[in-house]
């Protein structure tokens, strides 16, 4: 898995049917690489998150078969620089 | 999922069976990379769209084992700039 | 598979129920990249680990789908240097 | 997928017996990277080719498993510069 | 799949009970990068070799799941420089 940071929303009306109705958020990962993934927890613009990319990512939806290659599986828990 | 945007359309006049007629699109990504995805929209060159990559691309085609590994799954909702 | 060390844990307390319970651990690659992995084997910071990714990590948990795409699967026996 | 360009064919005497009987061709990507895929098309030398990786190369390999992670699955048509 | 060489060999006496007993080694890749692959072959060190990796390389063994990732499928031949 990786780490990223959601820096925004992606709006696709234009789209395959298969691909589940639901957020697709702007994900940027540690190393500077963006990508797009599913949200299935509601995050929001700022948060770091889990993502999980692959064949895995459309196994969470189980019973169809979804073009998802990438998921967010995670808040990841902040303690520390910001709230001292 | 990646961001991408179609720069052209590749032709392959030999090729193996199991490649699914339809159109095969080049695309160049955000960080500069080129990759070819198989594309059910119709989409138009300069388009920005959404793309998902593996095996989750194949199983898009139900019903049969297609060696795809890049499919376009959204056309992406570009409001603002240019068009304000 | 590759080599990494493992440089910390990594919390998520709101995260999609099909994560199993255990250990994420944080990473780096030999290149430098950083990923975030499951421990089924207790790993300490600074252990010199190796990982598998992909499906195959998944796959490691039987009998459930998992969204897990990496995996440590074994502590690497470091001899040398440090001990001499 | 990707675009490649043939730059040479590959021999290994010695080889697991899953690998598949046929030409293994040496690629170069547009971005520069190497790799080796399966060639079904009899392709040659400085042929510009359609590459499909992963686990849907395997897939073409109808009614058995084998370990191949890329296949080329096109020649790519190339007009213009050379015959102008 | 790439084309890599054998730089050692890596010990794991600590590791998941799925990963099967048999040769891991660490080898370099053409563009530098370093991975591990389970070798069926008995490879040494400096032998070129032959690579496939994701779930294809997890396929090779048959009856069984792996957390195997990268296999090393052939052993490369090489005629010519050293030689002459």
């Amino acid at each position: 898995m990786i780490r990223a940071r959601v820096i925004g929303k992606l709006w696709s009306t234009r789209r395959v049917e298969a691909l589940p109705a639901g957020a697709l958020l702007e994900l940027e990962a540690e190393n500077g690489a963006r990508l797009i993934a599913f949200d299935p927890l509601g995050c929001n613009t700022g948060e770091a998150v889990l993502v999980t990319q692959g064949s895995v990512a459309a196994g969470y939806f189980t019973g169809r078969t979804v073009p998802v290659d990438a998921l967010i599986i995670g808040s990841i828990d902040e303690d520390g620089d910001t709230s001292s």
